[in-house]
């Protein structure tokens, strides 16, 4: 087999970057370790900047998105106690954010691909890069575990395989850095059968520590508490799930959570990643593959679509004037985005939640923090340009 | 003897609040133990806020100031061996800083207090604070150490003596919270018989730590360098420290600083500090009495006069209207001014150092901090209002 870009992976980056290439005429294959059921059903929370919406639109995706998708035009910070609304469409010129969950996404990517007769397997096994380094890269992999190795010859290779996937590791430690960060709390999150408690997302930093009320859809809430990184879900009853979030989360005028029956709950780790840098001779890294960003800044998903657009601009640069400009630079360009959204999201863990070993005045220090953010037209602006998503800096 | 107001110490908050006062024809003594001249000789760096001088000017006391001191309408951050000015004037509505150093400020104060009838009473021991609580406090002292104790009958105390004074000492420890942070770097700061390296300040943050080119006068410069903490000044030869100096401020386009005679160096430790509330009964806290920050935002003289400032607002709406509002509330607007002051020496402590415990991913945080508030505007703007001077918030 042969294509011009080999895909490993078939999550937002992998799945934009076929949509992006193929609206430039270029042929990729997908290769995906999941079946398509797996990743349409895994369950994943999604906060779009502006930026991942309006490539949704340019690739003419977005009609369930219109039409399922909640558009925010600001989230509320809470702390002592009260609310201080952050209004991103005021601050940011326009640019909103769009609750549509990441599974939401992957079935409309995955759809139009294959209504269009793109190339996705599902279910492959046994994926392996070679020659990443040379002018004929390869992938081999199974289309089932007993199956014959297949093999695509390409020009390129995209690894959009995660942080688990084998594409990374194609890049030899001797030059690649690997950075990383575990943070000591994790995120208890819950689904409830309830309407939404809040029209916009509420960050909440509270003595007992953070809460987030977040939203699915009309019928259904999201919502999470900070808890211990270690502790075990089953500590948790819904009784006592209910008891933080309403403590956390109470303010001077009687604000309350809207209760109804917990469907689903559970603990999630929060740490970041970064490899640098995100090229390999032919290979290019794209998403969770090259970086990890703990929840707080809803940066994940959109880091993955920022690095589809640069990888797309520099193939379709390479293929339609022959140019390797910006395919040399796709790692200094992502980087550099990719460690604005890291600082980002390591400020908002920060800012909002309690840290074991904070002293009484790092305490303080913290909530000064939050009352400058709020209280100043550039602390609130510079909250609003990073959570709608800073821009591509095609010159990094 | 009686007064309406005591004022314990001479320094920036006492002697602006005795101006104040006297300008709206309330009367007060100072008291300071140490002689006028050592307070006038101690030298220490100065970076008046736009509010500091507007004060100064309001007054009448800025003759000298105008004439010595130097405007500086911007700023540098230098990192990865490039500058990146921030336009303080542009981005703040027209706000400066003034270059001038503290003593100045000090030999001003006491010459048109003293030129007034003010009075000022130098070198004096023993100093005592009585029914601070009541509506009678009282404050005793000896005008020599053999001499007889006197007594000042008064309205209000202003405790304006600093870390190490004795007002802070009369609010309980069962009313009173303190607040700490030592930080694990010192600066050796030297002085340099040479013309300025550079018109404006250059904040830098290289991998060997930290270095700071300020000004002094056209023929002497001051700069630092960060150092362990406990370090000794001895370790440091002059070679040491130009070598230092030289590699940490090189950038790409081959600036280097002007070398001349170090006149004078030492190792200053940093730390923070906040005691809360700042009022108890009569005796109002003010200055370094009250907080401490660490010098990289510059806001230990500014902290002291916009104490005085919200102070003699709050004494002088009490005398002529009758109203206790503003001294009820001195407490609680001081210290949301404070807080944020703290916070931002502390960010820019943070953003500006090396940390020895940093790990690669927070050095490589730190840069992507640096890196986002050099390139956004919005980022600009909040290092910008910082420095200048956040405003007073009299509803706090």
């Amino acid at each position: 087999m042969r294509t011009q870009v080999a895909i490993v992976g078939a999550g937002p980056a992998g799945l934009m970057l076929s949509h992006l290439l193929a609206q430039a005429g270029i042929a990729s294959i997908v290769l995906e370790s999941r079946t398509r059921q797996a990743i349409e059903e895994t369950i994943r929370a999604g906060v779009l900047e502006q930026g991942t919406v309006d490539v949704m639109r340019e690739l003419g995706l977005a009609d369930r998105m219109e039409q399922i998708g909640e558009r925010h035009a600001g989230i509320e910070f809470r702390f002592r106690s009260r609310g201080h609304r952050i209004p991103l469409r005021d601050l940011t010129n326009g640019k909103e954010v769009t609750i549509y969950a990441q599974h939401e996404v992957i079935k409309d990517l995955v759809a139009a691909r294959l209504a269009q007769g793109g190339e996705i397997a599902f279910g492959v096994s046994g994926v392996q890069l070679h020659d990443v380094d040379s002018a004929r890269p390869r992938v081999t992999f199974r289309r089932s575990p007993d199956g014959p190795e297949e093999e695509i010859a390409c020009d390129f290779i995209a690894g959009c395989d995660g942080f688990h996937g084998p594409s990374r590791q194609s890049i030899p430690t001797s030059l690649r850095r690997e950075y990383h960060k575990t943070f000591p709390m994790g995120w208890l999150g819950i689904l409830v059968e309830a309407p939404p408690s809040s029209a916009e997302l509420i960050y909440c930093n509270h003595d007992r520590g953070f809460a987030l009320v977040s939203t699915r859809s009309p019928e259904v809430q999201r919502m999470y508490i900070q808890v211990d990184a270690a502790d075990d879900i089953a500590n948790w009853s819904d009784d006592r799930i209910w008891t933080e979030l309403r403590t956390r989360l109470a303010t001077d005028d009687g604000w309350a959570p809207i209760e109804g029956p917990i469907i689903q709950k559970s603990i999630v780790g929060m740490r970041s990643f970064v490899c640098s840098p995100m090229r390999f001779g032919r290979l290019f890294l794209a998403g969770d593959a090259a970086h990890i960003v703990p929840p707080t800044g809803a940066k994940g998903l959109n880091l993955a679509v920022s690095d589809a657009r640069v990888l797309a601009a520099a193939i379709v640069e390479f293929y339609r004037q022959n140019k390797t400009d910006l395919l040399y630079r796709y790692s200094q360009i992502c980087l550099r985005r990719v460690w604005k959204a890291e600082r980002f999201s390591n400020a908002m863990t920060q800012m909002l939640h309690r840290f074991p070993e904070h002293t009484p005045f790092e305490r303080e220090i913290q909530l000064a923090e939050l009352d400058y953010v709020t209280s100043s037209p550039h602390g609130l602006a510079t909250i609003a340009e990073n959570y709608v998503g800073l821009p591509i800096e095609w010159n990094a």
